[in-house]
């Protein structure tokens, strides 16, 4: 049998317990020697629920354990960089969660540690590892359609989340959307230019702190591709999750999954299933290929299938709808270019 | 351009005023010429609301004009035999609706008088001429997807017809499931024992005339296929038209139109449309196609699609499934075979 | 029974020859007393098909005969705006097919006159009478669903029409996209601001003359909604035509109807039926729809349902996209108010 | 926290291993304390991989052990009763896989010592536990639409098992149909009659020992109700497992889920996945959920939801559906009653 990879995991709020599990539970190439949270009592929570022997406060601890090769970041977004660059300068591997920053400087700072240090980072575009979205990305980079030329994400949510959350959020471009920039790279490539609309509609205490909760950007790659990505906070028939891709010779589309698969017919007409309710039904066996994957490669020493620069980029693609509302006119990703 | 075929029609109720109408605006190969209906005042205002010349009461008025080639036969069932008999002897081609006739012996010698004057005969069987049924046909018959192993027809009206129209059908499976025996004939071929099943779930009222209103009958087929046929005189979401084919190597089904494309999301989950309401919005092409092709047969001397032996087959597969019903066991169709 | 309405069709091509068969078939509520076309013997072509009597080449003759009440303009588009003037100065009530005109003040000066001689104008967006559209703009209307917050029209054409087409056609924005901004407005309202872009991925001869074959615009509407419109010259599984609309409390949805229902499986999964091929097909019943309403308008005096401004605004809309392109920018429709 | 209940395993072959990871990963109620097979080194194996600490070859070795409160067995059809009447009689709640018994003799004898025993006993009918059929009992035991009146069940397997299975596995009837007699009963209650059909159209092999590949099966309901369960060992395009029934009011059917939701659009239409391809993926929820409400069951002392006489009805039917292929006609459940 394989060795297995000894990994700990760092914060244990909704995601992070979600990575525990999947750890102790669904993959066998880990072995999660150890969980951390600086609300200890979290963190112990979870570890009584799996059986988890050592739980600790302060992630530097782990750190300096040699035993322990590579971390899974799942604290809150500010808090990314540093850790990224404590993890990395004591030759840790890195899964962190997205976003990677919503500070441009920050989030260079600690990829420029990642790469001077050579350990490997992942970040968390959980999407990418859905069998459906995969498959998309198989038929149109197969060219088997022709090439591309019309994307269309559809990306909603089932209802808004809390105001604490979407204080400190980084807005709809880098909470939601950057799911969707991610997606729309990995299906299309680089893009070149995007402008952004969008309103408040459902939510006008967001107003105060400049948020949008019903958004349009579009975007033009830099293959000659055009797209639009469309987010909404509030799709009370469930999470919308679609994508399609229009190609000089065909179309590929993903769609929705119902809850089930009845259909009711009745004097009004036929009646079917809502949506699942969120990301954690929708997504869940992402949430676990993608660190099953990240263990892996640990393991076999191989590149991670999501890059930091993917982790950046789609940061940036955040930070340039922001700009692009702000500024009312398109906007360059170049722009954005490391000097 | 080529000539027109003299056509009558004889019977301008129901289904014989669409014939009327198809024939005047979307058959140009047929010169409708006269009709016919022992109601004059219903001739007439047909005639009247089409602009047609020649109307009259008594069918043999027609039968005697050396000028008509082909009549269409759409009276009440009872008189189908009488007037084949009448219209082939005056070497008239004839079209006639479904059910040929509801007794064996009156049906056998119209076809045999058919058969000797050489007239041409083709039975009302429209859904053979559907798009979808076709195409499923051809694939079925193509061998692409193997050989046929089991057939399932479903065949649902809306609602129950009157009473007055209960009581002289015929019953389900001369008023209705002839269509689906027809229907599994001309996908699957020659049926060799059938067994019928049913209840009385929607109408008390019919039980009196021995009806039944609620009907499975399965089915075994000469070349080792098996199927069934389900039908309902009540479902309440439309008119439910159905089938499907499982093959060695694959399968081949017609689902559903609905009335409108249109889903509506909301809390609930997600709303469409009910069925198109009945067979004449359903069948409505094939109502046209099923004439402009008998038309074309008699203009080009071609043998018609729908043979007096499909009509009599029909009619005996429904005479044993009410058979199979009186006696409670399977039933084989060579126990009607003409002697 | 009501009166008929004397009209007569201005121009005999594709379009209108489809308008001239429908009036003669399908709208009994007209009365078609003449028709005319410059080619005259493309419309003696269509008037023998059809059986009328009168053609004629020079549309003047049918604007001094006091017994035509309505004229059916079908003609290129150039010709529109004088058509329509002389037709409107004669007193001649008019259905003008899209578009009014790609010139303004022509467009405006036409309307100016209509509105004087106080004529009924109807412009040829026939897909406002779709049933599922129609249904769609019902229930978005009736708040059943909430306020309307994003729109998504998708609208592909199955191939790429020939050079010659193109050429005078007005480009993407006011040949294709124009029905497309008809129908945005017609289910959410006026639209406020545009941004348009596209790309040339399909037939590179279109660069020459300026014209794109892929195309998204995004729309900000005057009541917060927010939306876009996607269009390509090449579907090649077929006419691609389909919309959704989410809600504040909910979604409508117009989805694609296949050539057939029919599904195959085999060991490769499912296969189904490519769309219909193009506009004649699906939108046939709204072509009559369309002109029996016009009809109705002028025999019972009533405003008709698409008006001269709702023509002006689609023109204004696809103009606007074009400057959007041009200059790189996002345009208020306010830059093209009326001085 | 409430107590766990402790179980044994017998048999760890295909379905006994699902039971066993289940009960380890996914079951928390329960406390999985021993395996058992005949064949120690397939017990060991099983053991080995999920850290079990107690493997014994002879299952009374477990009977005796008085902390052992429930036995889930798994072992082949034959044994079943022998080891239900030996676990009943030590006192032991029994989950039991099906089928019960291909003898009605012996499995008679059984349920007579369970009953005496007074313990528990479940029957593995795992489709009973899918959310989509519990959300169609549901629907149509609220009797919102109504009555129902016709059942439909379509349930073929993606390809035949091997010749070495076949041989014992009780025929078409007691090994797949059996599932599909369960669910009859589960969505309509007790079946009054019923006659079968079948032939030989895949494997010629079987005839030999008598067995079929398709079958058709139609059933009369005691509450009037009628219906048809269709069978086949062979859909080349994956798992197909439907159902639908037709009510007075409407009507409820659960369809297939595809391996995923993408569609691709060519040229020749457009293509959908297969379906997922066996039973251990379609139904790999309900093996968890049927054994978590037995473990319940026996933890709060309530009547299971599966019991001995629901697997006992399932097993008459399957008798019952191949006397009527012997001797070729209807049969009575009634000619299987106890006496």
């Amino acid at each position: 049998m394989t060795r297995k990879v000894n990994i700990a995991v760092i914060g244990t709020g909704r995601m992070g317990s979600v990575h525990v599990t999947n750890l102790v539970r669904q993959i066998p190439q880990a072995n999660l020697v150890a969980i951390c949270d600086i609300r200890l009592e979290v963190a112990q929570a979870v570890a009584d629920e799996l059986d988890i022997q050592r739980v600790v406060k302060d992630y530097h601890e782990l750190l300096a354990d040699p035993s322990i090769e590579a971390v899974l970041i799942a604290t809150n977004t500010p808090t990314h960089p540093m850790i990224i660059k404590d993890a990395a300068s004591a030759g840790k591997h890195i899964f962190c969660e997205k976003p990677l920053s919503l500070e441009l400087d920050d989030m260079d700072e600690a990829l420029a540690v990642v790469e001077k240090a050579g350990v490997k980072l992942q970040v968390g575009f959980n999407r990418r590892f859905d069998k459906s979205f995969q498959r998309v990305h198989q038929i149109v980079n197969s060219g088997e359609i022709g090439r591309p030329c019309i994307l269309h994400i559809i990306s909603r949510d089932p209802e808004s989340p809390t105001m604490e959350y979407l204080r400190d959020c980084g807005g709809m471009f880098l909470d939601m959307t950057i799911h969707d920039f991610d997606m729309a790279r990995f299906q299309i490539g680089e893009v070149d230019e995007l402008y952004a609309i969008g309103n408040v509609l459902l939510t006008p205490q967001i107003i105060e702190f400049g948020d949008l909760d019903t958004t349009v950007v579009s975007l033009k790659f830099a293959n000659g591709a055009i797209g639009t990505i469309d987010n909404s906070r509030q799709a009370v028939y469930g999470y919308d999750q679609r994508l399609e891709i229009l190609c000089t010779d065909g179309a590929a589309r993903v769609d929705n999954e119902a809850e089930t698969t009845i259909q009711k017919g009745d004097r009004d007409g036929f009646h079917s299933a809502k949506l699942p309710y969120f990301f954690m039904q929708r997504y869940a066996p992402c949430y676990v290929e993608e660190v099953r994957q990240f263990v892996e490669c640990v393991r076999d020493d191989k590149p991670t299938p999501v890059s930091g620069q993917d982790g950046r980029m789609a940061v940036v693609l955040g930070l340039a709808a922001w700009k692009s509302i702000r500024e009312k006119r398109p906007v360059k990703i170049s722009e954005f270019d490391r000097h």
